[in-house]
């Protein structure tokens, strides 16, 4: 049975390239979509790294300007992989291309900047989403079939907390390669829309709408070096935020980032408590769950650790026998083969810009509570 | 060697009544303070459930009205375990007649009604102390005095939970003895007092002062039964309540309490994270302190889960021999030790009266908050 | 309601004696037995030390010698916490004198004395049982009634084992206060009378009677100095075991124990599967229980961790309430507590000293299996 | 910079052949070998199978007989996966060929078996590996190299179990495509090949050869049904086994294993105890690795939790960033890389079939002392 192929363009090299571009490697293995990715050409301003990075994961071509790529008649999808800033003038010169667009998240550094590219990718009526990827890690995507069963009944809570620790140092620069992230420029905010974004994304999936909030942020560390200037800069972003919040059905919630939190990595949590159960998750732990049935007999009742590796969880039919785990990259996996799967069906694969871009919204009314002490209604 | 006795006069008799008793007579089995603590009065209305309880515990007499315990000549100390409502007046009566007293938590109902019983062991210069017994788990012990060694280096968060799910069903009624706690008129408030006071006399204890916060509160049960008239009453206390909080030395907090977590028996959980470490605990699991030392080579750095139950740890040199845990009940004998201690060096036993004040402050500040919806200072 | 006094002779106040007082001293404030334990006298060879420990756990009089003890009228049963040499020699006086008896275990050195103390306590009739404490731990008791039950099916494994890690070091001495235990003369035997004995225990209590087994033992280092006599000799106690069995229900079992399993305290595991479920459990988080219920749907399907601290759990209803929970010492209460309701009822306490019999015979066969290399029946 | 070309010739397309196949699809997307490997043809009887799974994974060609496959002068290397009763043959016609080889574990049925393939190998001077792909584990990997530097001082104790419950219902048959591990003939032993063998390998990597040992070996499901014949035939496979045994360096083991341990899926653990620390670790969690570090001051001491994803861990450079997790898959793709890096600097790549030679004797040997019910020496 012949695939279609769907050639794909990436703009981008950095971390989220390779996350990318092996997502697209290996769909075709694991997944039968009936699609076949074609890295057609890879977009970055260094010819040089760009080239290796083609070499590397088997992209055709290169382009140095991405403003081509998107004018490329053989290009079927734009995958956006650069740093927040330039996320809509991509989106958009795309969607006026007719191109499928793939971006990472977050939409965009604000609202502002991201609500035309909402726009655009409607009136063009191109297939559009948005890489929250930790929506498909299989533990979460069952906590969510779960909660939408109604099996938990009335939501009292959904907490989420993503703490790091890498930016402790004073010595860690802002801008430039890898540490974008921490130039408000690039970035358009630290934590929130870095870290919160994953959190709020997944909240929304399994919780619904986020209805007011207050919040406030820190930024530690006033001044840090610039990498591309050398010059000793007031840093921009914030470096931790807090959110209380209610949602629009009732339930309360509360919300932590950090990258001031010693000891943990990439540590989202999240955990929502029902009237009849609870379900609580880690990154760190991503193949497992902890699932709290209030209906069990009260002698034997406790929370059930759930090694999310069987063959009747999601995804899991696609990879290898109970017990065995996956890993990070496996829900980029994941997202690629339900683009897939939703351009069979002609099915918008969630989050598309326009469910982003409530996330996105969200994050704006944190660093606006922020700002101003005062809780903010999200309309 | 002879051991100086001390009377204790107790007033009620309910869970805490017995946790008290226990310590008291625990406690010259295991620590040597040179003080044998006398059970020698239980003041309680009902006569014949105060009967019992003497029987039991060993109190010689018992008392009907606790005014005539307050003004027996044979009672050294005070130790109240009533309602909330009631300890205001007990205390101030019993610190007239130069007692010592040994308060249940929290202080009183609010700041207003706790003022002057501040005021009143100040000016009788009686021994005063306020039952916040989980500073006196072992494991909590530790995280204070390494972090108080300065080994963590600045703080930048300390956040606090404490969880339970016992009033999820509207069949829960308000008031009476073993419901007070849902009573606003017996109880002052609800999961802010009676949780999140212990969360933040510890939260206090290890990072310092909280100099404003914000905050929201819940009812989910809006509601209920009342034990003692019978009818269907509006309830008056929060059944959770959301924190976010600036303490006096920079750090972010937050603090969280719901007994709407399905699942969560009674999970105080906290977390300190500093430049050059982190600690978590929680009290499911009491004995054992998570510890985070970023000064370990990478490759062998992680969470050392530390079994707090060997001689060198705080109070265990008293109890049994490595890995034999102890329990809830133990916080308590500390706690009683370390007045007996202290009265034995003449040193205030912490949280004095005074000190438990800032808790009821805080928690104080947390309902009026959560009613204006602004950031409130703690002056 | 007037309780029936018991009298209590204690032999030795070591950390058994220290365990068995605080039992007695603790049960009549938590159960209600209709008995009131008294501490008549204790006796022990060092009467000032004698005496100290009962200034400090009340007891009333002292002997320098067991068998005035013994021969006292006024002492209704003897709790025997010396030395395992010691124990067959006292309980054979006491139950010629018809005094009930508690021993601590194992019951002796080996079953060649133990058979003895069997027969002497059935053929005077006294009330005895040995204080395998372990079996009374909540979760313990928990595993025992469910597996009772039949809910588990047929058992294909039982395993355990008992590891620490205090003896690494050749500085520690045998003989002595502290050190008997790797004094062959005094023990009997290394780990496995002091540490297998209670993994056996269980075993058979929960999974039935091992049929045979083979074993191997090993004694790291070989020469200690002895406390008393000041000089190096050479270590007669197995320092590690491990075991291979069958039993007689069909089940495989395995055990192993070590004093050289370097960062484990008190490390005793138990793990039973059956073809429905499995239960888990370990000393050192001793009132969680780990449960498997293959009957549950898979997708949410795995091992459930029950916080045994709710009032339908075995003993909790006697203590604190859902979520705080009880220490190692609490089992030895629950056992004085059972004993007391077992003369009540005129019911065996178990383990009888028949009962605890067997679990020496099964440590004998270990030990001549390490020795003869061979497999050995339990007959 | 051009990669070398290296041509796999894969035979069997199973569970691992996908396994296999992908870790050569992924080598050179993260692992700079200077070698690509090229999927050359995959041979399998059931040409449409074969074909419809090489146009899943791209290999370019099909061989129905694995003769023709191992005559083929466009392949380099040989990858044996499949069932243990063929690897045998097909490797030593493939030596003869000179073709590398690849081979699943176990090396084949028994030593007798194996014996033969080792000469083959080594008379041919080709460079030959055996899939033991648990060793390439980033966290079993750090514990042997920290093991190896001697850190831990004398080994006391190395323990492992392999723990499943999927064979428990006596309705799952023997033979077949996906039961052949049931079935004496095709794989020679039961959970001994299967599962113990994985134990053995990473054991004798970490702490050496094992010199003698005693076993029991036990068949809870007698008879069952074989997926070819549709016959109820006499199972002959060991569906548990446990060992005791001593190493060459004076420490002591216990390993276990089986298919009917309700709970577990693939629950491999290791635990080794030395004088200075221990190390832990199971499958189940595989990016984590517990860590006892005897020299850090007592008061702090403790089991430390190493997430096992940063930079300076053996292979995690080569993949995400800290706090994001591999898979089991992983595994795989270390070994191709590392055969391949084997293959740059002209190093045989552990284990080879010498190495794996003498698991495979360790597992002849419990077979027989099960049998025998005897001690038996690894000479």
């Amino acid at each position: 049975m012949a695939k279609t192929p769907i050639n794909i363009g990436m703009v981008g090299y950095g971390f989220m390239g390779r996350a990318h571009s092996n997502a697209w490697r290996r769909v075709p293995n694991f997944f039968d979509t009936g699609y076949e990715p074609v890295l057609k050409a890879v977009a970055a301003r260094d010819a040089e790294k760009a080239r290796a990075f083609a070499d590397q994961w088997g992209y055709e071509s290169v382009e140095t300007d991405w403003r081509k790529l998107v004018e490329r008649d053989d290009i079927d999808a734009i995958d956006i992989c650069t740093p927040n800033d330039t996320h809509a003038e991509i989106a958009i010169a795309a969607a006026e291309k007719g191109k499928m667009i793939l971006c990472e998240k977050p939409l965009a550094r604000d609202a502002k900047e991201a609500a035309p590219m909402v726009a655009a990718v409607e009136k063009a009526g191109v297939a559009n989403t948005v890489w929250y990827n930790y929506r498909r890690i299989p533990a979460v995507t069952l906590i969510k079939q779960v909660v939408a069963s109604g099996k938990l009944g009335k939501i009292f809570h959904y907490r989420a907390n993503f703490l790091q620790d890498w930016t402790i140092s004073p010595d860690v620069p802002q801008g430039g390669p890898g540490t974008w992230r921490l130039d408000a420029a690039a970035a358009g905010s630290g934590v929130t829309g870095d870290l919160l974004a994953h959190c709020i994304d997944t909240a929304i999936w399994i919780n619904g709408s986020i209805a007011s909030l207050t919040a406030m942020t820190e930024t530690f560390v006033k001044e840090r070096q610039h990498a591309l200037t050398g010059k000793t800069e007031k840093v921009g972003i914030d470096d931790a935020a807090a959110v209380i919040c209610r949602y629009a059905n009732g339930a309360l919630g509360t919300f932590e980032s950090t990258r001031y939190a010693r000891g943990h990595k990439a540590l989202y949590t999240l955990e929502v408590n029902g009237e009849h159960g609870s379900f609580a998750w880690d990154l760190h732990d991503m193949n497992r769950v902890q699932w709290f049935d209030h209906s069990v007999p009260g002698e034997l009742r406790g929370w059930t650790d759930i090694h999310v590796t069987d063959g009747e969880h999601p995804y899991l039919g696609k990879w290898w026998v109970p017990g065995l785990i996956i890993g990070y990259e496996h829900s980029f996996v994941h997202q690629a083969a339900d683009f897939l799967e939703g351009l069979k069906s002609d099915t918008p694969t969630s989050p598309t810009f326009r469910e982003a871009l409530e996330t996105t919204r969200v994050c704006d009314a944190i660093l606006e509570s922020a700002r101003t002490q005062k809780w903010v209604g999200i309309g």
